[in-house]
């Protein structure tokens, strides 16, 4: 499984990846799933994956090496691209070309192959965008009316984006609280796990902001889960006690 | 969709039910899913139930008429079972007679025939307990590791459990901690709605302390959410600003 999620807000945009992968309980490794596009100055691209890590591989392979487009026969790279939805498209023609290069056997392996991405960023003096893309190529856009996205396991992190997080939201704002989200799927779900990738890129700025990876001794993030269950307990005991009594 | 809780504490149960049922988000009503069998006195008895309602609603018939032995051809009726232990046994028949009933179709029908239930309370001088019973009959129990059960949409309210219940809780604390989880799934799935039904029964009280329905209106609910929501902004408002800057 995989956590993954994106908050689009007046600022700018920030990403946030967990990095465990499994094939089973008793299969756990780690991979990025992070991934950025990057030439500062000129556009910055993030790109989240999850599902099946054979199809998400492959698209990103697509996506840096290029990807034949079928009728002009011309070899599009992501990098390359002329417009953040013209990007998006090329992602979800590349999860496609993926899907279809690694997905022959999918009916008969009983295996899965759904696969759903992220895709954020700026290019040149376009629109920050940020995308949802599907399995079939297909994708939706973030809007200020929500200004977030998730893709994997979303449940456990849903709570607090719905409660915290606005269009408004200052941008380091945003990040704490992917961070929050991030931990209460890490703690209830244990194929969602650390190191963490994020990345924050301002609106306009034309170059990551912060690109890090968060491990399991990093003091702020310690901090942060601490303080939250503190801060939670502290919640729940500063409201009364029910007043309810009796059968009605 | 459903969603009930029942936390098993030092001090006692408490079992939290929603009332939303659907086919379809078109179609939407409320029916009852937490059941009380209750002689004040001697037994109380409580039961939530998940999945198709047919299948439930048939649970609960049969549990009340009562459900003939095959070996003995004795009728047993949940309100006799002498234990906790025999009566589990007995809910988990009648799941799998119900099941036969309604669900002879099933394979064809396409429908899920599923269903989940919690099942506790207390008989006599025997031991407070609560289970989970499953569509196949069988069951497990809530032991102090963890001091509750879920069934249904059990994803977003489990965070809050997760770091705020312990078998040491107040058992009004645990009443109102299983309602800001209720809060939270309502919050964040339609097919999840009030009214809510709960009931607290104190461990060798013999009788329900409280068993009442939560309506929309109710003022100290209306005061919880309004609370909580504001409590969870407050929390992640004083956990400081990330340190992260720059690329690493």
């Amino acid at each position: 499984m995989t956590y993954c999620c994106g908050i689009l807000v007046r600022d700018g945009l920030v990403m946030i990846a967990d990095t465990r992968t499994n094939a089973g309980l008793d299969n756990i490794s780690t991979f990025r799933k992070l991934h950025l596009f990057e030439e500062p100055g000129e556009r910055v691209m993030m790109l989240a994956t999850a599902g099946n890590l054979s199809v998400t591989q492959g698209v990103v392979n697509l996506l840096t090496e290029g990807l034949e487009d079928e009728e002009t026969h011309e070899v599009e790279r992501l990098i390359e691209a002329s417009s953040m939805l013209q990007a998006a498209q090329l992602v979800g023609r590349a999860v496609r070309r993926s899907l279809s290069i690694a997905g022959g056997g999918a009916e008969q392996s009983g295996v899965s192959f759904e696969v759903s991405l992220l895709f954020g960023g700026q290019i040149g003096t376009g629109a920050l965008r940020l995308f949802m893309i599907y399995t079939a190529g297909n994708f939706i856009e973030c809007t200020p009316d929500t200004p977030y996205l998730q893709i994997g396991e979303h449940k456990y992190g849903k709570p607090i984006l719905d409660r915290a997080v606005s269009f408004d939201s200052d941008i380091l704002d945003a990040l704490k609280i992917g961070l929050i989200s991030m931990d209460s799927t890490i703690r209830s779900n244990l194929s969602v796990g650390l190191p963490i990738d994020l990345a924050l890129l301002r609106r306009g700025a034309l170059r990551t902001e912060i690109a890090t990876r968060i491990d399991g001794a990093d003091p702020y993030f310690q901090d942060l889960r601490e303080s939250w269950s503190r801060a939670l307990r502290a919640a729940h005991m500063a409201i009364p006690t029910p007043p309810y009594r009796g059968r009605e």
